[in-house]
């Protein structure tokens, strides 16, 4: 397979009949009874070699009478969806082959894994990939009997099946995938075959707006197909129940076209429906061609693209009747139809019955490999859909052009010496970025981008846009083309990214970090997609899904208690380590060099949690590139400990609230325990807490004892529920010295200090704790603790009469930065400044 | 407040002008000058309340020239939906007072916070709730200092708010709540209004679909109000940017009669815009009480139900213009529309004209009385939304009538010695419930009910479902009325079922385990509210969210990798430990045992995972009450310990296929190593192995070590990912000698136990480890290990070979349950029986 080069020029690959897609108007199909036959021999093949995955354990071409040997003895699978899937594919075949029209095939409906390892076989990728399963006999018996089968394959469209970027294994995101695809690659054609049991779910109701993003000249085209077959694993679907003018008043409604198709029932013969559906597939794919023209003629309006609605009987060809009960057509045929064939000879021949209704031998011949006739139906080289790389992303992936994030680093003259909000640094950094990627990097965001203070970059583009606009300065950087993606739906926001990096390019997700649990499902198939590629050689790696979650659990002024939830964290960290990067920079420095490495990165899930308020900054960018390399430090400044000798106490930080905290403990402690020897520690990269064993970022024990000591008391303030931190360092020696605090679920509060002392992770509770826990400290440290109480109760007094944390509190600064002084005249924080925009 | 007696007898609470609802059709409002005054003055007034609550720290009502410091110092909550609330909230009242139709407000935008409490404030519940917020001046300031406040209250639609069940603070479910609240309320009607930007949300999309579900008899009726305001943070929406034919289509589809209502716009005087809306809202209420006649005169068709539009300009009679820049009908007033009123004076005369702009002298008398006319519009007592107990669920909530769970339960003569399918006895129980609770009491599932085992529940009920129906015998338990509610989206599942305990009454959600984590969030903002309200004393307890997780990692045949999280336990042992309970029921007696506790429960999150694949029961009854009552417990007959000696090695066990290998461990340990006293512990209720500090179900550390011993080895076998066992444990003194074992994240496979071996879980394994962690056990010892090895590897060879678990495992009984003999001839797996239904 020489796809990189034929990519940039599928003409290479095409035979010389092949016409030159993209998006041709042709004549409608007005196909002959010969190519009628091949596309119904395509199709029972298809079916055919689906049935055989379900149910054969050998003699694939029932050579010798099907005995009860032959058949699993495990039964596994999802018949129900796969012909409706195969027949599709089957006629796609038909028009891509005539329109040199490059096509990717997603089936929301995944668990019909068999038809597409079918169709892939069909097209001969399927022994391109894995050559054992050879085009023939042999090649198809271990083709059925690894189906489902231990050691063998998923019965999904996992990663293991070429031509996959949907495994569909939890429903509800093929369409978001599908424009995720789309976007960028004009020509680029998206079937995309919706089921109508996934359709009920949210994120699909709600992923047809799709269309009010897609941009007609810039991106590809996404064809929903769906598919009503009419019923789910016990019920009927709901679209397959409501009347046929209510089903298309829902897809005019969502600004589809609709095109009803119904076929297969009533006896009807398979040659009238392929007939029918090939014109049906001509129009459509001609309205796609009129639209794609029209807009290339610089009609910018929205196009009503095309749908089709598919209507056949679930589990179309399987036996009509089962030990007297109906299964075709209907939820009886879901998984598999005949649930036993080993059990009676009456079962042995049902299934008997149904795999000779195919006809193989017309279809195959004596060696098993298939007829000329029907692999001629399948398009040439890289335009078969099972081996077009756009669904193997890796191949096309290109790096992006970085620009140099040091260039925009925030001065620092002196730790807490500047005052900056780091994600709208970051947004700066991002600018050039998107400026220098104009078609390969995309920012994605439920209507939080600018919120999330990323605000600059609309310096260079815009939010793509294609509902309507109005004539007022409310239409703030709407365009018709964007690098930002922007709509209310956190499912759509992953969907679309997952479905952009799949097919080889780069993005982020930025999000509020209470809701980014509405997509905890969601990472955790990206994450088992990523992990399972890890071991499939021929799946190049493809960019990291970058998250980046601000207005975070502790400054949710807006919002209090239902916005807080920090355990993103904690569901991300139960995922394979070799998967999972979870970092909490500081700082805007610290940030940038982060968010670099992250978008070099390939093959992870990276969540950077960083707050969007004006903040001190404590580490110049020389500093903190050496930080994040490290990916932990000493923070030398910030402590009082001298050089060969022990510290008496360790302050660990992790996450930029819990830092400032720990910065103004230290600062207390320095100023009335001058004699105590504290070590400042910050995290960046929370991986590295873990034991290397567990993590190849971890760190090794004797490393983990350099930072933390073996037998001082950790007070260790971190940004999230802190059970984690003691999940992470469980093992190590000094993990009995560990004291945690972090997010507790305490009620709620607006004012960012009280909301740190709610949930006891103030600093006059570290000071406190400090006492508590180092020896020998003596009478004044008990004057301390006391004086530590007694600021903390009057700083709750004050907020509770002023609305606002007490100045002590609110103006502290590192007291190093106060001698230095700041260029514009010392950190300045305007309560208006810091909440405008921290909203929902 | 009598609120219960009310309940049963509306016209008690209701004077002798007020009609008898519900559901009448009467003529519609030809509103005289007057009455439509009125409307605008109760407007007005929440206008003015929802403006003084966001802004002003003191001086209400402007008695003394406005200064910079009766302004708030910080500016929270949000403003842009408000204004639309009220305007809706005020004509409601007008309807409600005429018809004396019981109603519960529902917003979505459930931000606009200060327009629900300004509403209740108006109404009086307010300060009957809340006795310190007078109905004058001084109850004013109070009202509006305390609005987003240090110690004040959130600024969402927040448990703390009268007449709430919805925050709203993460959007998408108010239709999915206002359905669950109208289930099984047939006189109750649910206006909910949806925010256009939460309308883009995945389950938002869906949940219009929920028309489909309702009975029109038996339930009440949502009237959704689609509040078209145009913008989210920053955007404009996706719904206020289609054509209007578009927009009214996708109503259509959704099966809903629009009503499209545009009001505000182009200096319309408000006067003109209340009668237009008052007739509509008339006219509406007419088409619902024909309906309602039509269904109560026998038309068992589906309702095309009415729904509202209602467009109007976002930030409605806030400020036009502030700064130059558009403010009023556009996403600058979405928040608080004027960022600071402290800084300038120009600021300051912008607040202090919009605050006059309401004319608050003419609708608050010198004292801050409001003024009669408008009082006079609230309807009645408990009619008041802000006062109908439907929207305080604990006070209509009535014990279940429950069966006796021990009739029901599995005869096991001697452990191990009977096989079934734990969630199908449970269903035989769930039978009886819903047979003695036919109007209280539904079973959610996303169309897994019958797969997960629940099937025998359709002995005496069915599946709700308004949508078309067939005329095969495919439609198998669908009925316009019924205790089963089953649509494909876990996020409906979950709202329904929240509604429907919300407003008093009880069920259970059951689930495929893996999918569960679709509604993490949702789960949040549900235990969050339970946490809030556990604080409010007016909240009566309401019943337990119940979970039911089935088709659990460890068996999900079908479906394999993608389908494999455990995690949702993690997920929710984050929250409050007063709020959660997590129990894993090894068998069928316990799980029946800890159901019913659970059913009986109030104001819990119980999350229960159980198997429904046939396996060996261990437990009698009375074993299983004792065992359950206790929450963990010594299996004496499992182990080899003597009495009065600590044993050798402790086997752990929670989860029923961890017990299941725990049992087999001890038996092959029992047959080669018999001197060797081990003690076989298993946990039903996984937080009594956390510190009784913790959680109020904890173990003390005595009783602790009394279970698990300080110093022996402690070997683990845990059916979610190892470390939640470490965090619950890592205070005990023994916890060094802890060894767990769990899920991994490991592949795929298609057999029982080559999943279990894959992760380690398995009886070779554990064998294994207590060989390597007991000292001294000698050659024999190491004889044994070599011999466990072999078999884990012929086992893996076994399954890889034949697609099925070796005999010696799939039929490996508990010694003893051999020699009891079943009554059934022996324990059977069937291959097929285990598998089927098992899928999606």
């Amino acid at each position: 397979m020489s796809v990189t080069s034929s990519v940039t020029s599928d003409a290479e690959s095409r035979p010389p009949s092949t016409p030159a897609g993209p998006w041709l108007h042709r004549p409608v199909a007005d196909l002959d009874a010969e190519t009628l036959n091949t596309l119904d021999r395509w199709w029972r093949a298809a079916n055919y070699l689906s049935v055989g995955q379900i149910y054969l354990l050998a003699n694939p071409l029932l050579r010798t009478p099907l005995s009860a040997d032959d058949v699993k003895p495990r039964l596994l699978g999802h018949w129900g969806t796969t012909p409706g899937l195969n027949f599709v594919y089957a006629h796609l075949n038909r028009v891509i082959a005539e329109r040199g029209q490059s096509t990717i095939y997603l089936t929301g409906p995944g668990h019909g894994g068999p038809g597409l390892v079918a169709n892939s076989y069909l097209e001969g990728s399927y022994t391109e990939t894995y050559p054992d399963i050879t085009a023939d006999a042999e090649g198809m018996r271990r083709l059925f009997r690894q189906f489902s089968f231990p050691g063998g394959i998923p019965s999904h469209v996992a990663p293991e099946t070429p031509g996959s970027i949907h495994e569909g294994g939890e429903l509800g995101y093929v369409l978001s995938h599908a424009y995720g695809a789309a976007f960028d690659n004009p020509d680029l054609l998206v079937a995309a075959v919706v089921g109508d049991g996934e359709a009920e779910t949210g994120p699909l109701a709600t992923s047809w707006h799709s269309n009010k993003f897609v941009n007609p000249t810039l991106d590809g085209v996404v064809l929903p197909i769906l598919h009503l077959n009419g019923y789910k694993i016990a019920n009927p679907t709901v679209l397959a129940r409501i009347p046929d003018d209510e089903l298309l008043s829902l897809m005019r409604g969502y600004g589809h076209k609709p095109h009803l198709f119904v076929g297969g029932f009533d006896g009807e013969d398979p040659a009238a429906a392929h007939a029918r559906f090939a014109v049906l597939l001509d129009e459509v794919f001609n309205e796609i061609a009129d639209i794609k023209a029209s807009a290339a003629a610089g009609n910018t309006g929205r196009p009503t693209w095309p749908m089709i609605i598919l209507r056949t009987p679930k589990g179309w060809t399987c036996p009509p009747v089962i030990d007297g009960k109906q299964v075709e057509d209907s939820w009886r045929s879901h998984q598999v139809p005949l649930a036993s064939a080993r059990d009676t000879p009456e079962h042995l021949e049902v299934l008997h019955d149904w795999l000779t209704s195919y006809g193989a031998e017309e279809l195959f011949d004596d060696d098993g490999v298939l007829a000329a006739d029907i692999a001629a139906l399948a398009p040439p080289g890289d335009l078969r859909m099972s081996a077009n790389p756009h669904a193997n992303g890796g191949l096309l992936l290109r790096d992006l052009r970085m620009p140099d994030y040091t260039e925009f680093a925030v001065d620092v003259p002196a730790p807490g010496a500047a005052i900056a909000e780091p994600t709208k640094v970051l947004g700066q950094w991002l600018t050039e970025v998107i400026r220098r990627n104009p078609d390969n990097f995309r920012i994605f965001g439920p209507d939080e981008t600018a919120s999330n203070r990323l605000q600059s970059v609309y310096d260079v583009t815009d939010k793509q846009w294609n509902a309507g606009y109005l004539e007022s300065d409310s239409d703030d950087h709407l365009a018709r083309a964007g690098r930002v993606m922007e709509m209310l739906s956190e499912h759509q926001c992953q969907g679309w990214l997952e479905g952009y990096l799949l097919t080889g390019r780069h993005g982020l997700f930025n999000c509020y970090e209470a809701f980014i649990h509405i997509v905890d499902s969601m990472f955790n198939q990206h994450a088992k997609w990523l992990d399972v590629t890890r071991d499939i050689p021929w799946r190049r790696p493809i960019a990291s899904l970058n998250y980046l979650l601000s207005s975070h659990v502790w400054r949710q002024d807006h919002n209090g208690f239902s916005h807080q939830d920090p355990g993103f964290i904690d569901h991300v960290m139960n995922k394979k380590s070799e998967i999972v990067r979870v970092y909490l920079p500081p700082d805007a420095n610290t940030l940038l060099s982060t968010y670099d490495h992250c978008l070099r990165s390939r093959d992870y899930v990276n969540v950077v949690v960083s707050g969007k308020q004006p903040g001190p900054q404590f580490l110049t960018m020389d500093e903190a590139i050496a930080h994040c390399t490290r990916g932990l430090g000493i923070w030398e400044w910030a402590g009082t400990e001298v050089l060969g000798e022990d510290p008496d106490v360790v302050l660990g930080c992790a996450g930029d609230i819990p830092t400032l905290e720990v910065l103004a403990a230290a600062d207390l402690l320095r100023k009335h325990l001058p004699d105590l020897l504290v070590r400042v520690v910050n995290v960046v990269d929370l991986m590295r807490l873990q034991d290397e064993r567990e993590h190849p970022h971890g760190l090794s024990d004797r490393d983990f004892s350099t930072y933390f000591t073996d037998t001082k008391p950790v007070i260790f303030a971190y940004h999230g529920y802190p059970w984690l931190l003691h999940r992470l360092t469980y093992r190590r020696t000094g993990h009995a010295n560990l004291h945690v605090r972090g997010y507790k679920e305490e009620g709620t509060t607006t004012t960012p200090f009280d909301m740190v002392m709610l949930n006891d992770l103030d600093r006059y509770h570290l000071v406190m704790d400090v006492i508590d826990r180092v020896p020998g400290l003596g009478s004044k440290a008990a004057g301390l603790r006391q004086e530590m109480s007694d600021a903390r109760l009057r700083a709750r007094r004050y907020t509770r009469e002023h609305g606002d944390d007490i100045p002590e509190v609110r103006d502290w600064v590192w007291p190093d930065a106060g001698d230095t002084g700041t260029a514009e005249g010392g950190p300045e924080r305007s309560a208006t400044a810091s909440t405008a925009g921290d909203n929902e």
